[in-house]
């Protein structure tokens, strides 16, 4: 049973948690906000804290955004040495709805120069929350896209996702996370066209 | 009916000639090799042509390597003026599997900067060929991403690929074709990596 620990109580650290909870994982969840807290962990059964408080997952999903993943490095600098952590980040400015992360470089690369200690891995990002909490996306299944550059770390997290009925495959080493990052850009420009909705989005057709 | 002109007749070339046809579009294709272009006309009923005749679509796709679109637009210099032109290359070093474009930019807007008269609308790179030619990918039918700042150019190929029953949407301005050559590289990934195969890719699901 793998432990994972989710900091963030929004849409998508929501749904990661009912996703990795379904498939068995030990969840733990932290947040600012501790009834929001409250709220999300009794849904899933999972145990709970502040941000600042102890991790006790072997992967720990940063489900914050982009402009709060630095300092959120920076508070548990030290404890995450070890872990795999994952970013899910779509680093956009959503008034030009540009990347805004150097061309040549991604969120999740940043991260791991932050965290050099750390397994970074990419995921969920091209992912909408409805879609990883049903487990359905149009007639499929959803597929996660992960990226990273530690195979153990990144299949670790692949099998949390399956286990809990959601496709999920490597798409290579963490510098793929710049596509990545560019394919969430397109995914949320399609929704915001509504040429998509939030139930929709990419999926990987074998 | 529009008329549309295929340089190239490689397999996506062959496939977007074998999809217009199938939609009502009346189609040229030009290539080096007079044999191959008698080949994939006759299949299609197309009118033929070397590189270096004259242009007689409207919509004029580019199907070569992105190695060969420079001289392309050199040599058609002139004729390309008014034209919706469509690029569908992936700009890839297939050995180290990188894009060769800038980070910042794209084989579309560079095409666009080389032909400033021509309206450049990026489509067909996220899809494998047998996807257009049968019209299905996995239980579905596949979607073509198209990227261009002239809406009209693009409208009017976005109604060339619904006409031949595949679906098409647009993806927004030209500078998203940077995204899209980035989910090109994340789909030739995923099959050379036989985690897809080439009757696969990515689907738009509403």
């Amino acid at each position: 049973m793998a432990k994972i620990t989710i900091i963030g109580t929004g849409s998508i650290g929501s749904a990661v948690a009912t996703l990795a909870a379904k498939g068995g994982s030990e969840v733990q969840i932290l947040g600012r906000n501790e009834t929001k807290v409250a709220e999300v962990a009794k849904e899933v059964g999972a145990s709970t804290g502040t941000i600042g408080d102890a991790i006790t997952g072997d992967i720990v999903v940063l489900a914050v955004p982009y402009s709060a993943l630095a300092d959120l490095a920076g508070q548990y600098s030290g404890q995450l040495d070890g872990k795999t952590l994952v970013d899910v980040s779509n680093p956009l400015d959503f008034e030009t709805f540009e990347l805004v992360v150097p061309a040549d470089s991604s969120a999740a690369e940043e991260l791991q120069a932050l965290v050099p200690g750390a397994s970074v891995v990419k995921a969920f990002n091209t992912n909408f929350a409805a879609t990883l909490v049903t487990g359905q996306m149009g007639n499929g299944v959803p597929t996660v896209l992960v990226a990273g550059d530690d195979d153990t770390a990144k299949q670790a997290l692949i099998e949390v996702i399956t286990a809990g009925g959601v496709q999920a495959v490597s798409a290579g080493p963490l510098k793929r996370a710049r596509e990545l990052e560019g394919l969430g850009l397109l995914a949320l420009g399609l929704a915001s066209q509504e040429v998509i909705g939030w139930t929709g989005g990419f999926a990987v057709e074998k």
